[in-house]
């Protein structure tokens, strides 16, 4: 089973890339853009274990190497699909 | 209005983060994980603009400056919430 890790940063962290990315869309002349935010998705494929047990291991994954909870908001649910 | 753009990389195109990811998890002892991918969010926020406008634009900014069609597969989407 698939579990998706979904991480961005918290309101108030400055996010370069999507700051790049609006500047870049105006030169561009894609008007109407008001907002640009990014995020990063992980998904993790497991296999011979539960689906409770993949669930405390995304959650595992996320406290220990994919997230800095300084900085980012995590949501973690099963891969749609 | 919010459009999502998700920018994964094609099967067959190597996903060198992924492959860090899994190789510390194996080290960190979080066993069980059989495959990583990452994929990358672009949230886009749009003003006086109608919903198919928007839409539009959203497919304009991938063709122009967020994916690249030889590597990345592109899914576009209104934002969810």
């Amino acid at each position: 089973m698939r579990w998706e890790v979904r991480v961005e940063l918290k309101p108030g962290v400055l996010d370069a890339e999507a700051e790049s990315i609006a500047k870049a869309l105006s030169r561009l002349g894609i008007a109407g853009v008001r907002r640009v935010a990014t995020a990063r998705i992980y998904d993790l494929e497991f296999e011979n274990v539960t689906s409770q047990e993949a669930e405390r291991l995304a959650h595992d994954a996320v406290d220990r190497l994919l997230a800095n909870p300084v900085i980012h908001r995590v949501t973690v649910r099963a891969a749609p699909g």
